[in-house]
């Protein structure tokens, strides 16, 4: 994950952000896991840092948006206790996988602040603004 | 969050702890979850004491009731996994968000101890205390 | 360590802390280190929170004020490393050993925010209010 | 600390880097320490992604430039243990305490990747950005 990419991406889902009325923070990590960007706009609850890195390290980690991750990692989902690896992984929407034009997972970004939905719109407009 | 403002309040929950004949105890931070003031009544289990940390960070990092917080971060609840970042939140009651008169959060407080319901109330009286 | 003594130390350590003209946080734990009462004073260095919490515990879980334990526990003293047990203890002043009458240790305190030679100080003060 | 200030010093923190043709992760944090803004130039050594996160917090949370808190938070110090409280704290240079206009500590600012004096010289650049 080049810098020029995630600073392009990171703006991206700020103006989407902006557009839709509501304050998030975001992270992009790349495909080991480790930061590349990070921001918090005005406002945010401080406990959604934590969790904007926790789904991108999901996506990046698990090569999985962490909404499908959710899915499976969660009580009676066929893959419970994996949310607890890895420090602590997120089991709901706002992480999302991150590849190049080969199809290649390059890293993940998360999103939090907003509702589950707006977070994942947010990120997906994001993700859209590297191609 | 100030001294004055979180002594006043902790004073109040600890006399609507004796009223009910309960022993607890409570913790007050401030908006970013740091602690103000700590108090723990003698008798109580001493597994209390993180716990009511705890609730106290819950209300403050999301601006959320840890009541609230735990309908939606529990198995199901639409942010499973949730619970599980910022070094711990907790789902269930006694957690309560503080606001200034305008409205903007300043800080949370945590009250374990007791039965969950007084607990709660505990908080209510103490949050009550501040206006 | 009682709540009632507790809070009358604390008391103790607050007027000390005013008179001398700094502002510090102060936590008093029971013989097995867990918090009995704490407060922080308007102003004080964020940082200073979790320095008095494990200045207070070091005195309490090695019966000896942190001045002297960093006599030992420190590169070259004899103990070196026995700082980083416990989770991390304080191998400088400010922390201090509270016991009862009978010479039984029921605690520490600890003091963080101004300069060591005031924190101890007001450390003092306070235990001495014990009596 | 605004997002918008926030910006404005990583701007300048990466216009200095690339002036001296040196590449370096930088953090900025508020004054309870909590990441505001974050990037890594393409090759830094990841390890360096955590140092400068954690001499942000250190001249957050302690209201010293990271290079004057290792002077006493060393071996011989006065403060040696110190740099282990709060989840480590960095003793070296690098992290620039950042003041408003009226001297209030607003947060910290953390570089790290290149020699000590750059990181250090980067800091200022980004901090004097502010004014």
């Amino acid at each position: 994950m080049q810098l020029s990419s995630a600073t392009h991406m990171l703006a991206a889902a700020r103006a989407e952000a902006e557009r839709l009325g509501v304050v998030v923070c975001v992270s992009i990590v790349d495909a080991a896991g480790y930061p590349v960007v990070f921001l918090r706009m005005d406002g945010v609850a401080l406990g959604c840092i934590d969790v904007c890195h926790k789904k991108a390290r999901t996506a990046a980690l698990f090569h999985m948006d962490s909404a499908a991750f959710g899915q499976v990692a969660c009580p009676g989902g066929g893959a419970y206790s994996l949310e607890q690896t890895n420090g602590g992984m997120t089991s709901f929407g706002g992480g999302l996988v991150i590849r190049d034009e080969g199809g290649v997972v390059i890293g993940g970004i998360g999103v939090s602040g907003a509702r589950t939905e707006d977070d994942i719109a947010i990120g997906r407009v994001a993700v859209a603004a590297l191609s």
